[in-house]
């Protein structure tokens, strides 16, 4: 043992100190539905209640601990409570928490396969049970020539297959010579801003994206989107890269990837599918036509740390031509090269993402699949899609209300007949009443509400709830 | 309470579990030295021990800890060992490994101020404390223009400083209208290679990134800088980004900070520094002369997952004028709209950085600091440098081996004066002994071994074993 002076944890103090943390993680869980969910925090207020400077000597953990109750939790918005519609699900369980902790506690850097052979090879291996899972295309398994990676979001994968495909279009020399002004890439209006961000950051710039127009499903119309490129051709610009959403954030519509991918091949462009949230609903069979024409696609995503009871961040990217995505982004400085990455016979994930280092996500993707087995993912998914289903036959039932697109899954659009206005203040009280939250959109230019059925522990009475408080509500508005 | 079908886990069985794996992390560390530090794992073996297809039915979480004892372990390269002196040191902690398992229990979403408002504040206040701690510039601060806020990597952080610069030198254009070819980047030929992975991905292209030369001690000439920058210039070239490193991954060199960020303001040009590393060194009021000249610096990063004993992920990005950063980042679909964000009183981090999504890392970086106190980070930088201090000097005792550059800090680049195979041979035989890792570089066209000291646990008796070790080896060298 150490004779060195330390103000290190000791094991000791870990193993009582994490006992302290698991039991409030697990008592937080037992009385989640006693706070409000969005938090009530003014601009300010948390700070305020924070030192202005730092501790010089250290505090004791149980103080620390202490001040979460005091300090922190009324700043959350539980997004893990089961009243929990807003947004996207971000939805977490215990198996993937604890492969959270194992992973901090393991330390490893998985940026090179040698730098832990472990952490790259459960993650090829858990992405390739993936593809099997989601009946996704055989050509994105890591045994021929593409394959799959985690990143830390759909944003980023996005912008990784963006990358991509700007490097095939100018045969790989956009990476040295830099964009000209030429390239052009195209998706729907209601596909995710992480494609405009992309689409900046990558230097084609704003004017070089093309919002493709929409049906009344709010799904792309492939004939715009080939007249769109058919334009940009004659017009002597280089079309690089589509992106077909399959669920969009606004109101969950199914963009036709078929159709959207075989303009995509005659035309030679590269094709990204983003179906960040609504790819877990492949887990389930009767869901699976969801994924109908992936099999045209050069790229595919979608995010377990949406619907999949995995925590954020973990966003699975597959690939069907890996030699494309690593020779855009990989760089080799003498201090990263090793044996096994020169031999060929291994994966460096650093040159499949644009930071460097990387930690050991899969661990908690992997407990997750074997704590729930296949056939528990499916019936919790199964359960998120009927509950919102229910909902939408309540809304379709009231004549105060009406559905503002349609649902195909777990995502509720909605709006009361009575205006923006009326939307506004229905939304604003229920939100601040605590009981629940959930968010707007605007869809043919009305103020929309959304409802996301997702949160690991959202059952049916929280739903009905939900909608007994929305019917009370607007029964206050006139 | 509930009667629904349910595979979740428990409360009370994620406080069983929850407890295992705290212990088995508490295990870890108290076995940590029994293991061959690089992994012995033969490409392709991690995988062969896992199921070709996922389980359909969920199984006991305890036979999926035994697995990480038996499939896991043999591929992990031990990154947290005493004895890992390879590449940098990615340091963890009790205190950061349970804040992040806090921060997975609590699961928030941190992308707007709204969906979590301590996720943020707490973050803008820990960042804060840290421009007191590391003695940065004011500038830095929240109460004024600048701030500071959570990236992944030094990568991240690096790539979105050159977007800001790009829009910033094209009068904020370039996301508009993308690249056009004119712009130019510097760094020096000793910088990380995440700078030219920026400069490719945000579509400058390769052949408009200078690596100005370096000095004896691989630190950048500002005058060749300068001429670069004149040269550029007069080729009607629009000079945009210089990066400067405060302690460079392959040895330790410190740009002159001072007189690079001189030439940048008489230019106009965006300055970036990368402390990467070595900014937490500056925690030391006698190594805080490492950030002289960082008042002149647009912007400025380090990782307190490298060397602050906070797990990975973990980068302190700070800027001087946010809103170049927010107008270049910044993308606001409807759904993203809030209340509080058009009042402009609250800070929305999803503009600061390239993904939409993150994480509470600002709780594991606070626990650190709560735990430890400044004085005891302090206690441990300087012990760490001591430590390499000592090895550097029984390097320059030794006459069969030399140093190869200034150890300022904590990493020693030294060579045997054999040549190139010798210690090819010599870091191949002690890496594959399991004693220690260490890792090369190529400094002046020979090869160099790096010897990094900052793993938490290591003490004076492993840096003495690593270089009796070493010295055994260059015994049998001959």
């Amino acid at each position: 043992m150490s004779d060195e002076k330390s103000f290190h944890m000791t094991p000791e103090e870990f193993r009582r100190q994490g006992r302290a943390v698991v039991d409030w993680i697990a008592d937080y869980y037992q009385r989640i539905e006693s706070f409000p969910v969005l938090s009530r925090a003014k601009p300010g207020e948390i700070r305020a209640g924070l030192p202005p400077e730092p501790p010089r000597q250290g505090e004791p953990f149980e103080a620390i601990l202490e001040e979460i109750e005091k300090l922190i939790l009324p700043g959350v918005t539980h997004w893990q409570s089961p009243n929990f519609f807003a947004y996207f699900p971000a939805n977490a369980s215990g198996p993937a928490i604890l492969g959270e902790l194992l992973s901090a506690g393991l330390g490893v850097q998985g940026m090179l396969w040698a730098t832990s052979p472990a952490c790259t090879e459960l993650e090829t291996h858990v992405l390739d049970w993936l593809v099997g899972m989601l009946g996704l295309p055989d050509k994105f398994l890591s045994r021929g020539p593409g394959g799959g990676v985690i990143q830390d979001t759909a944003s980023s994968a996005s912008l990784c297959a963006l990358l991509a495909a700007r490097e095939r279009a100018t045969g790989f020399s956009s990476n040295q010579r830099g964009c000209d002004g030429r390239l052009v890439a195209y998706t729907s209006s209601q596909a995710h801003s992480s494609i405009e961000k992309g689409v900046k950051i990558a230097g084609l710039g704003r004017e070089n994206l093309r919002l493709i127009e929409v049906d009344a499903s709010f799904a792309m119309r492939p004939e715009a989107l080939a007249q769109a490129l058919d334009q940009d051709r004659r017009a002597g610009r280089l079309p690089c890269f589509v992106c077909a959403t399959v669920g969009t954030t606004s109101s969950n519509a199914l963009d036709p990837v078929a159709a959207i991918g075989r303009i995509c091949q005659a035309q030679g462009v590269w094709l990204h599918v983003d179906a960040a949230m609504s790819g877990t609903a492949a887990l389930c069979p009767e869901f699976r036509h969801l994924h109908n024409g992936v099999e045209l696609a050069d790229s595919y995503c979608f995010n377990p740390h949406k619907w999949m009871f995995t925590n954020f961040d973990c966003d699975c990217f597959y690939v069907a031509d890996r030699k494309a995505l690593i020779e855009t982004l990989s760089v080799l400085p003498e201090y990263l090269r090793t044996r096994a990455s020169e031999s060929g016979a291994v994966i460096d994930y650093r040159d499949w993402q644009i930071p460097l280092g990387r930690r050991f996500r899969a661990l908690k993707l992997w407990f997750v699949i074997r704590h729930y087995g296949v056939e528990g993912l499916r019936h919790h998914i199964r359960r998120h899609v009927e509950l919102a289903q229910r909902f939408a036959a309540w809304v379709g039932e009231d004549e105060r209300f009406e559905l503002a697109a349609p649902a195909p899954l777990n995502l509720v659009c909605f709006r009361h007949r009575g205006g923006d206005a009326a939307n506004q203040t229905l939304m604003d009280r229920l939100n601040q009443s605590g009981h629940l939250y959930l968010t707007h959109t605007r869809l043919n230019d009305r103020l929309t509400l959304r409802l996301a059925v997702g949160q690991t522990h959202t059952e049916a009475r929280h739903v009905e709830r939900a909608w007994k408080r929305i019917q009370e509500e607007a029964a206050r508005l006139s």
